[in-house]
């Protein structure tokens, strides 16, 4: 058997996802040496105790010991971040980010001249939890990754990410970063609205906790779950996908509202008809 | 060990719920011979070939040689099968329904002669998916189980039911049909709405399947299940609590419209804020 050569990697930002990802390329075997960089003091003590990184550094001393930089922050704070960090990359070096939005990103990184050592990546991954102490083991087998404007990362920085996501068991989707938040923002940033909204009405109209509770077997645990998701980590996803999301927004709003016309005119036919078309998403979501 | 005395039960609708309940029953002993009684001869065969029930009955029959009636048919059409049964009633025998709805129920057989018989029920149980073949193994356990109106129910006949519940593990709380029916509809009624919409959101924008399946890790998925519901079972219930549903859409409507609107004005504080309280949803849901 080969022995598989290991990789120092610097995660900047250790908490659901850096620290998942911790986790999964250490099982995978293909972790050498992991630094964690936190600006939260109590998440660096966390991912030391869980044992998700090796040790704490500066972000500078960080990216001059690794062969891989992986950025999961927050969106709003990644495109900063990345400048930085490709200001000091070597040749052999590749950074990623795993952020759920992509165009503000690659649009600021488009003309620096290591460009080439960024590879821009969005697993499709996460729970309502956040924090290190929500890392999560095995976390990303079987999902999609989405990786954007492939064609401005050099070859051997690609390949070496793409043979990262390979071992990770997750298929490999290109897109470019338009095309990208576009669909984020349907089939994903809008279920995390329709949930905060829908625990805001609930919250609003149900005084007493116990009956909600009670009751939830109905479905309601499921839609409602990405309402407990962190809204540090949110706000700057809806602020930087916001002309997407709200055109979604509208049509959403307006499919809710042509349900409740036909609820409030007992036009059955064409409520049975549209919970029929609806009904379509079978095909895709098994 | 005492030995437990078993119940000839007869399951008008052997659907999901139906079919499940067959299954609990006979899983903890407490069933004699099972009789389904189902206009549908699709459901008749699958549930004789799953040995849901051990024979098919005329309506009339079932009810005569049953101990418990289990009434899980769609909400339009329990009241008019529960006065039926109720016409044919003797001593000793127990009638329950399992339907999501419970006003129109009760006032129906609010003064039917036998009403005493009669126990409304709500297992907090289901799933997206009908029919016989949908039915599962150990489906209840866990969940809370309402009984309206008990108050009206024969003392007999609602310890023999609360006996059964405890058996199936489901702890039961006790509510006005009104009640009932006002938090159903926030907690079970709209969450499934507002999954009818999000599908018909995305099957209107995205044209491309594929992007919605590839994308779907990002919590699209838990959101939108509930789309997947049969419009023969929905459709009548959204009718026969449609002043309460009518309400919280509005409700929901309006948060919706909120968020969007903060989202436009770069309103991230408030954003943050309203958030943070969808967040409390975590008091009650875990």
């Amino acid at each position: 058997m080969m022995e598989r050569k290991t990789m120092n990697i610097a995660v900047i930002g250790i908490g659901l996802i850096g620290g998942s990802f911790a986790l999964a390329m250490r099982s995978k075997g293909v972790a050498g040496r992991i630094v964690g960089v936190d600006n939260i003091a109590g998440n660096c003590k966390t991912a030391l105790e869980m044992g998700l990184v090796d040790e704490i550094m500066s972000l500078e001393d960080a990216v001059e010991c690794s062969d891989l930089v992986v950025i999961s922050i927050p969106v709003d704070a990644i495109p900063l971040v990345a400048v930085k960090v490709l200001n000091r990359v070597r040749e052999g070096q590749v950074v990623i980010d795993m952020g759920s939005t992509k165009e503000e990103l690659c649009d600021v990184i488009a003309l620096h001249p290591n460009r080439g050592r960024f590879v821009a990546t969005h697993p499709m991954w996460g729970t309502e939890y956040s924090g290190p102490q929500a890392a999560v083991e095995g976390a990303f087998a079987g999902r999609t990754v989405v990786i954007c404007q492939s064609e401005l990362s050099d070859d051997d920085a690609l390949a070496r990410v793409t043979e990262i996501y390979r071992l990770l068991e997750m298929p490999v989707k290109y897109m470019d970063a338009e095309e990208h938040d576009l669909h984020a923002a349907y089939v994903s940033h809008i279920s995390h609205i329709t949930s905060f909204a829908l625990a805001l009405t609930v919250l609003e109209k149900e005084l007493e906790d116990d009956h909600i509770l009670d009751l939830a077997g109905g479905g309601f645990e499921s839609t409602v779950r990405l309402a407990k998701s962190s809204p540090e980590m949110w706000t700057p996803i809806f602020m930087q996908n916001k002309y997407n999301i709200l055109d979604v927004l509208r049509e959403h709003i307006h499919q809710l509202q042509v349900l409740r016309r036909m609820i409030e005119k007992d036009d059955t036919e064409s409520l049975k008809a549209v919970m029929r078309k609806a009904n379509g998403i079978k095909r895709v979501i098994k």
